[in-house]
């Protein structure tokens, strides 16, 4: 616009639907109120550890890549679906850590998106008009939730039982219930994080996922699944070991989108997610929507983790982050019971990998963005997660989400401190 | 899947309309076309130069950033927007070679994409619905028409005259006819690829700008504009003289978005592009949407294009590949000509910028993808873009864009005598 002349009022966009929908993205909100506070000490971020990100892998890559004769295609467009030899390289990893894989089939559905959120997304928009239903577990990813609501999707929940555990029994209820009201053919899929899951840790077991596949098949519903398996390579010390819907034999008959990322296990600022998808027109319609978003992912950044890949470099990376991350958790839980949270009547499970701590705070408690308790903790100094973020339906408000990704141990130490000192508060 | 148990059955997805309307995007169809014939020469593709790719620089930008102390926040998440530091750098980039931007407004509106194309995607999204109109330059971006489609949008082009100007009286004539049929509403935004046209090779000038601006104000059509400026850099000897929408005054009543990327003028593999909007709230809803396609665009490339701006390496990069261009827009022109191509009625102008020649078939030859003409010149070793996927409606079958982007001049030469040797053919 003209400095030099006068400001004329300007007509307003009519927006979509879609458009209209549109609310900023919490995870949007959080990153800013740790921008304008710099002394908040974020346990919200699902940021990962800066002290120990692949720098030198990261660098010699990038060297060797500029080292190798021929034409420097690694700086050219890629294809829509992704480089091939990363895409063959991710397969046979995948095989390598799953018995049972048809290996010809994981690479014949194997595409690349940027970060597994866009493969999120696209799988989305090609199943789901507003009004259709999403079976997500509970709790479950409240990036993928926000979206949904986005998309105008109504998700609702797996039930559980106390322990957090897929209950078949009450499943089964559901179903029967949605199918009875007609809104069987608006059930569209089913999407869980199934390791070290993103909030509350837990892995699902081989039972659990087979209750699933179990209820929905007795219902008729043989729907879409979509397993987010983003964490599977993160545990700590032993790899989990239930199958993913890709081998369960429970699952077969079902279209199955498995997917997963570089950004947590390797580094998130390359932004490579993945996918391998079972039904040929289901990943033909998500990579036909792909070329539509952006005719493939960056190729650079799959140039350089394909070398990092062939080298060795990411099963070096998980040997390093592996026990820093056991590390930090270690310092975040036992800062935690050491000020006395236990005492005030919070719990959470000790988790086997993944990033987060998933606390059940007292009864009567709100920890939801807008209460007391959140705007005392962002005064105190420290930031979460709200729980009832991360519900499809039904969302109890006395839930935390704690990452112990992005800061060091002195720092969680500090905000576990700072967390503590509000919930005595409010006990 | 289990590779030892017998193959059951499995069900079809229930796809959205968007995921029905799905087809397989051209440029990925070209692209495996020329995959698979590898003595093919393409002149199809919208790539850039092998030959001048900035492999030095990119080396340089990632060793800087890995040298640098502090923490590697590069290789960490960024920010759903894209990195300030960058936004800044680009936003001043931009004021720089346009008079009279508020640099504060182009600033406030900046936001960077995976590759323009997203932006392009984003844009859309939030203001159509399925069946609205969106009014394009005739002829236009495949790959964006093609999104449109995905979409449900309907494409309207831009009336032209014989020169290829817009027509501001026809386009009077064209609103008037929309608006009587009740379809005003329905026009949702105006697209146009403003410098060196992908597919024509021309710029618009102030006059027509002005005139498209003029007929939309008349007919009380104050609707969002998506000013496409991919190519603005990439002029040979002379920098385009019109000025954008953002600073010609008979368009300042209307939201504008300015797009462009760093694809063309530095390296495609980074896939970065990058907008500018004048209306708060379409910027906001788009980035909304960014948060649920992807929460943010690969942070490493970023953090490397930074580097690399803040070293003058953009500047160095456009001094090598303008001439390098320029110098392979003249080989395969020189060889068209040479080989006779205008004795056998095909006419073009020699573009000032660019990747692309735009060639107007004689009367009554069909270059489509279909056509005899398109499958002689596979059969003789050449690619090129069918016109009449260029044009929102009413597509004329005579057209082809030829690019120079990616071969040498010696593989452009001998495309063109393949080209020319069916035009004779068909002649």
């Amino acid at each position: 616009m003209c400095s030099d002349v006068p400001v004329m009022p300007t007509s307003v966009p009519a927006f979509s639907r879609l458009g209209l929908r549109a609310q900023p993205p919490t995870i949007a909100r959080l990153m800013n109120l740790a921008l304008e506070n710099p002394t908040l000490l974020s346990l919200a971020a699902g940021f990962t550890d800066n002290a120990t990100l692949p720098v030198a892998a990261v660098q010699a890559a990038v060297a060797s890549l500029a080292g190798t004769p021929g034409e420097p295609e690694y700086l050219q467009y890629g294809t829509n679906r992704g480089r091939p030899g990363l895409r063959k390289l991710l397969a046979e990893r995948l095989c390598g850590i799953e018995a049972g894989l048809d290996a010809k089939a994981v690479n014949d559905g194997f595409f690349i998106t940027n970060g597994s959120q866009q493969a999120l997304y696209l799988a989305m928009q090609v199943l789901c008009e507003p009004g259709d239903i999403v079976l997500v577990d509970r709790p479950s990813y409240f990036v993928y939730l926000e979206m949904l609501a986005g998309l105008g999707v109504r998700a609702l929940s797996l039930p559980v039982d106390f322990g957090g555990r897929i209950d078949g029994v009450a499943l089964d209820t559901l179903l029967a219930a949605l199918v009875a009201r007609g809104e069987g053919s608006r059930i569209k899929a089913v999407y869980f994080v199934s390791y070290f899951s993103n909030p509350s840790a837990r892995s699902l077991d081989e039972v659990e996922k087979t209750a699933i596949a179990t209820s929905l098949s007795k219902a008729g519903l043989i729907v879409p699944v979509v397993e987010d398996a983003a964490y599977r390579e993160l545990y700590f010390r032993e790899a989990p070991t239930a199958p993913s819907v890709l081998t369960l034999p429970a699952w077969r008959r079902f279209p199955r989108l498995y997917l997963s990322t570089l950004t947590k296990p390797f580094a998130s600022g390359l932004k490579i997610g993945y996918g391998t998808c079972t039904d040929a027109d289901w990943c033909a319609r998500i990579l036909h929507v792909k070329g539509h978003h952006d005719f493939g992912s960056a190729n650079f950044n799959q140039a350089v983790f394909e070398t990092v890949l062939a080298n060795g470099g990411l099963d070096a990376q998980l040997a390093v982050i592996r026990p820093a991350y056991e590390r930090k958790m270690r310092a975040l839980h036992d800062a935690l019971v050491a000020e006395g949270l236990r005492e005030l009547g919070w719990t959470w499970a000790v988790p086997g990998g993944g990033l987060y701590l998933w606390l059940t705070g007292p009864v009567g408690i709100d920890t939801g963005m807008t209460s007391g308790f959140c705007r005392a903790c962002i005064e105190a100094g420290v930031l979460y997660v709200p729980g009832d973020l991360c519900f499809g339906d039904d969302a109890p408000r006395h839930y935390a989400r704690l990452s112990f990704g992005v800061l060091g141990e002195k720092d969680l130490a500090e905000a576990a401190r700072r967390f503590v000192s509000v919930a005595r508060r409010f006990a």
